[in-house]
């Protein structure tokens, strides 16, 4: 692990990085959809070809282990090769034409075309926690470029390393399909500065970024006090209530408790979807309830933490969460050094609703059992929530009547509902939606995965009156 | 027209307002979409049997006229109409499915099912300009309403009474097709603060704003002091510039010329797409041009201007314009108060490039001819420009190689490109788009104007698992 190799991009090299992918990008932009998809392909292909090598060292440079990080490589060549198809078949262009009336009164109507094109520059900023999706050739990258927006990512300064030789297989790529030198640069930088000169970068037209809710909040304020306002998406904190209504629980209560504490722990709960929070009825708890859990949670093996800022930041977080709250489980001390031990809070719903300090997530394998006296406070509880990127709902055909009055006000607070289920459970795809309300995300309107990723970087252009030169737009 | 007759909303009353929009929030939204759209056929039929009052109004507190008048006030049904459509076939939902794995590896893909949503209470500020289609039942709110969002609309003091009809109408048909009282209020202000008051309520939602640029950035800056970001969106200032290539000057000088001044003089410049700049090559500019332009200018009627504040800021606009520029084409005084002349300006490119104060609108018929020295310089223009709502190309078939060039640069600069035209040319449709990058808009994803409108007003919430239970969605 240890601290970076390589030194902080100065602001000359910045701003040369941005005025560079600025001139390519009508050349970049204007390349045939085909020749980008070729581009993508090429990514997918050296990243395949090079798999073992970049696995290795984020091995290295993380805690995920090798079965993580072969999933995790594995999903993040079939995104690239999904945008690829999207480049290729311009889908994201949505065309849509409508024919002119030259007899139109008061004023003639001359026919419009609208089309999506790309934004500009795309500034990405990656995850700590999933070194190969959510970063140098993750969603946020691979749909700018399949959209023809030219990328600058800065690299996570804990796998510097394996961003590093991410890039090197896309500059390979770039090479080999002949794609302008600036369209795709990796800048470094362990100090913040490179980031805020990122973002408040003129030439800079949107930002992507995946990290805590202190990173995406500071960043947000540099991006608003740029004099040209653009797009800062950023996904950040999430709770992800979980709603586990009384005959759900009654019916399956081992199962549903075994799954709750499997999601907890995660990836050592290093999880932007991890669950926060299981609302119950009092009629739920029960010792038999309370034995169960810290039987499972006994049970769990104590997994290691991306990193020791990780670790240190989630002690400081349990020992706040302590202040208010009640352990009711903890996972056994691992030998191993800056392993997450899985803690278990338990509050009464009156007190959560009074404390908003517990409203925000605990990055680790920490979550609160929030116990309500009856289902009109858990409907208190749930309309208290701040945006969440998923909530869940255990229910049984008993339990309708309850779940179909929670539905809406869920619906209003996430992005994702989960029914029966725990998150994560993303699957990159068309219906994927990754956001949600704030804190979850700034803009809960757009996805950082799935397909539609690419929404972000694209606005549309109409054209009236091109008929006459056909071909020129 | 005069001061107007309201007093301003109260802090409490603003306060109490939000809070019942929020409560009426999810009755409203799961309305059925054709309960929706019953509610705004009332309102533009109510519209349509109060037409003459309401035009009647407008013509005492503007000064458009009854032509205009009537024009806006039957696109203004029609579009109401065209929402309704929309809220009763609920194709703003954007339904997306993808099947469920079962067996898929790792885990299982329990199917996922994605539509749209409404994000909750939208805050409209109207333009001083369109009293009836930029106002109370304009775009913004019925596109809002059309998807289920409670819409709080701040009435223009420069036409409030014009604004309290219309809202007297749509609480009218409110009653009529029983929808919660909370869904549309309208509230009036002189002062700033009102409007303040409502973009930093954490009960808005969503902010939809027409007007200045001074106006939009001061709001903006509202909207991003909030400690909880929402999407602030304006529709401001854009200079809307118009290229003009050799060849088609040379074969239809006198025709562009006579569209040219036709187009700043529309509704005396007031039109936020008004072209604020003509781009010509120095070899298309000689004595003769001049004159044409001259003479066309001096034939044209000046036209009375909306109100006294906008008449005194043209004056001002147009000293400033004067300080750097050569005025070469005036129109003549009119003997009614307050009228606004026809004013056109000439400068060299390097100047123009050199000056960023020319590159902002003058709300009014002034607009300026910019003269390059060759083509290089013309594209030179054309990079420095800021982000405009729509960009002008006029060319002939001999033109083709310049345009060819040109319309990239464009493309990456307004959102709407019109060939061998000027603006305005709205048609609200589906393929319509009213936006641009900064300043023209806040953010140039979304449309002010046209059925895509209600786009800035929903986000996707994804389902998954939910087939169990049927219905339960």
């Amino acid at each position: 692990m240890g601290p970076t190799t390589f030194p902080d991009t100065t602001f000359e090299v910045i701003d040369q990085t941005l005025e560079s992918a600025q001139s390519c990008f009508i050349e970049f932009s204007k390349k045939e959809g085909g020749q980008r998809a070729g581009f993508l392909r090429r990514i997918a292909e050296n990243l395949a070809t090079h798999r073992q090598s970049v696995i290795a060292m984020a091995e290295q440079e993380t805690s995920l282990g090798i079965e993580r990080l072969e999933g995790e490589c594995s999903r993040t060549i079939d995104q690239i090769r999904l945008f690829a198809v999207l480049a290729e078949k311009e889908e994201w262009k949505e065309n849509s034409c409508e024919e002119g009336e030259p007899n139109r009164e008061p004023n003639a109507n001359l026919g419009m075309q609208k089309e999506n094109h790309p934004v500009g520059t795309v500034v990405v900023i990656g995850a700590c926690n999933f070194p190969l999706a959510i970063s140098v050739v993750g969603t946020d990258t691979t749909s700018a470029l399949a959209v023809g927006c030219p990328v600058v990512v800065k690299s996570h300064p804990r796998h510097a390393r394996t961003c590093q030789l991410l890039a090197e297989l896309v500059n390979l790529a770039k090479k080999e399909s002949n794609m302008p030198e600036g369209c795709f640069t990796l800048l470094h930088g362990e100090s913040h500065g490179v980031s805020r000169a990122l973002v408040s970068h003129p030439k800079t037209a949107c930002v992507a970024f995946t990290g805590s809710l202190q990173g995406g909040k500071a960043l947000s304020k540099v991006a608003k006090s740029r004099t040209k306002p653009i797009p800062f998406h950023a996904e950040m904190g999430s709770l992800n209530p979980v709603f586990a209504l009384p005959f759900a629980l009654k019916e399956k209560r081992e199962k549903l408790i075994g799954s709750y504490i499997d999601a907890v722990n995660l990836f050592c709960g290093q999880m932007c979807t991890k669950p926060g929070a299981l609302i119950i009825l009092e009629e739920s708890f029960d010792q038999k309830f309370k034995e169960s859990l810290q039987a499972y949670v006994s049970e769990k093996e104590t997994l290691p933490m991306l990193n020791q800022d990780v670790f240190q930041n989630y002690e400081k977080t349990s020992q706040h969460l302590a202040q208010y709250l009640d352990m009711i489980a903890q996972s056994e001390i691992s030998s191993a050094n800056g392993s997450g031990r899985i803690r278990i809070f338990k509050v009464a719903a009156k007190d959560f609703l009074a404390v908003s300090e517990l409203k925000a997530e605990a990055f680790g394998p920490a979550s609160i059992l929030i116990i309500a006296r009856d289902f009109p406070e858990m409907l208190a509880v749930a309309r208290s929530l701040e945006g969440s990127l998923t909530g869940s709902m255990l229910a049984t055909d008993n339990d309708r009547i309850d779940a179909s009055t929670l539905l809406p006000i869920l619906e209003s607070k996430v992005g994702r509902i989960l029914w029966n289920g725990f998150p994560p459970g993303v699957v990159p795809g068309l219906a994927t939606h990754h956001g949600g309300p704030w804190p979850a995300t700034t803009d809960p309107r757009y996805t950082s995965i799935g397909i539609k990723g690419y929404q972000r970087f694209v606005r549309p252009v109409c054209k009236q009156g091109f008929a006459e030169l056909g071909g020129m737009s």
